[in-house]
């Protein structure tokens, strides 16, 4: 950076108050810069990124962050442009940002294309930003949990985190919304698949889109999922909280709920909102919501702290160096794992 | 310590001779006393033990190593005993480990009494080490791991692992063991919770135990859970093999099973033995039980050189001073979980 300290405070000043200044078009531009700054990998960037954070961080945190999950082919993108559109419509701001590992690899596989969401994106209420691509999930993750804080601050009310069906992504978005909504098909089977990747359990609201094309199907995969929550919140009762949420609740204030809805032909949108209100409402009334947002900005700081540990452990010079050979050790046999641990954490106390 | 190096060191190096020196009094003494020290938290026990296991590491790894998981009831105490003793009529030594994260707070829910097994545990071809209580799952565990080390010194050529169903441990136990047997009961909905908690996945071989009490239901347990094996094989099989076993198999060599089998009265065990001696002859065939133990003893040293780090963390000094304040900022929203984390790394680094 060849700006002098006092220009580059200027300019971070400036981002700040175009992002909590009014919508338009420069508070959208104010925006794209900031989060292209905290998606940035130089060290200048990120100091400049961490002191907007904390300048915007008054603003942040007034919206309803909602987490969107499901397999590929399940209708995600219809049914958040639907929702998106229809939140517009009731004087809402919504912002639309995604959780996807696989975009680095694959170029993004969700979001990536602004014309799968073609009303949405053009609408000047919605803000749409694709996954960040930075390698890993944690990366991804960190990344989407700054910008959520940055559409906060320009007053979007309602955030809408979208993340692929596939691998650990759902317990990442999980841990950074206020409400987590798996989309399922009518299909007998899927459910399996959600309880065994754990998904299942992190719901607080199950919804089976295409319901239209098999309203059998759907009753049927209604009422299996509906006995299969309310197993697993049996289990949940007696003591194995073991899930992203945080806490253990004595006495559990949300029952999740499984919804039926046909996203391309907008039916049961009214339903969907109404239930969403009903458990922000009573998770609101009952202190669960800012419970569950201070467990998450700390457990996000752990994750930060491991992470950074962990690099910095894999870039010293010393490890770096015997990290080869050692491992050859330990996978044939020679030197026992726990002690070439601590060999290497001795090294890396070496300056 | 008291005793100067040459001293211990002659002491270690008795140790370790009488361990991999014959069967008898001398050797279980010396197990029980060199597990003793990998117990210890004295930093200087810890370097003794160190180079025990270092020294014990040549003669280790002959054995077949068996984990064992299965919720409270299940039977799991009596289908050891009676594994325990058919393999030893059958010329076999047995060791018999624990992973009990709770132990440490129950004062050992399992395995602490030895009575529980009254036939094995006076055998003298077997070897019981009721669960280290050290509190973390991470430390149980690495302490069981070490331990198993030492009785495959000793020259026991089957060493059983066993784990409570509950919580974590069943993936530490899948993550040190050869093979992963769940006990099951013959009851429609156990099988749900085995797979919702991610067992289910880590099982090679399920026994349906009291399979006499109720012939249909276990008949009926052995069709769900069959089902459920496969559809979870076939996800695997579409590429998210993330489990413990390690390894994306390109074509799976075991297809997990179920049996059926009545420890109380002994019926099944030949079956369930032939089962486990098919499987390890498939596996060492196919170069898979070389290569998952390569694998886990990689992970291995990751898990502790993690653990190191962040015990690391946390003890620096002007970590521990500015953490509460830091921590309560994050929680209250005054300062973001990001720049938080990157305050803290940066104090860490300060001598």
């Amino acid at each position: 950076m060849t700006e002098s300290f006092d220009t580059l405070a200027d300019a971070q000043r400036a981002l700040a108050t175009a992002i909590v200044g009014a919508p338009g078009a420069a508070q959208r531009r104010a925006m794209a810069k900031t989060i292209t700054l905290l998606e940035s990998t130089r060290t200048d960037h990120r100091l400049a990124a961490d002191a907007l954070l904390n300048a915007l961080l008054p603003f942040t945190g007034r919206s309803f962050r909602i987490g969107i999950s499901g397999v590929p082919g399940v209708g995600k993108s219809t049914f958040i442009e639907a929702l998106g559109l229809y939140l517009i419509e009731r004087g809402h701001r919504v912002a639309v940002l995604a959780v996807d590992p696989s975009s680095s690899v694959s170029g993004g596989s969700i979001l990536g294309d602004k014309t799968r969401m073609e009303h949405l994106s053009v609408n000047e209420h919605a803000y749409i930003r694709p996954s960040p691509s930075s390698g890993t999930l944690g990366g991804v993750a960190d990344k989407t949990r700054e910008s959520m804080l940055v559409t906060e601050a320009a007053g979007y009310d309602i955030v809408i985190v979208e993340t692929v069906g596939v691998g650990q992504s759902e317990t990442s978005v999980a841990a950074m919304t206020d409400m987590f909504v798996l989309l399922q098909l009518p299909n007998a089977g899927d459910d399996l698949q959600a309880i065994k990747k754990g998904v299942m359990e992190l719901a607080d609201l199950v919804v089976i889109n295409k319901a239209d094309i098999d309203p059998d199907a759907a009753t049927r995969a209604r009422a299996q999922i509906t006995s299969a929550l309310r197993l697993l919140g049996m289990h949940a009762l007696h003591g194995h909280p073991d899930h992203a949420h945080g806490g253990a609740p004595a006495k559990p204030a949300w029952q999740p709920q499984v919804l039926q809805l046909s996203a391309l032909k907008g039916a049961g949108l009214p339903e969907f909102w109404a239930a969403v209100s009903q458990f922000r409402d009573l998770q609101t009334a009952n202190g669960r919501l800012a419970q569950r947002r201070q467990q998450q900005t700390q457990s996000w700081m752990w994750e930060r702290i491991e992470a950074g540990l962990r690099e910095r452990f894999r870039a010293h010079a010393q490890v770096r160096q015997a990290l080869p050979a050692i491992t050859d050790d330990v996978r044939a046999g020679r030197v026992a794992a726990s002690v070439a641990a601590r060999r290497l954490l001795d090294l890396s106390t070496s300056p």
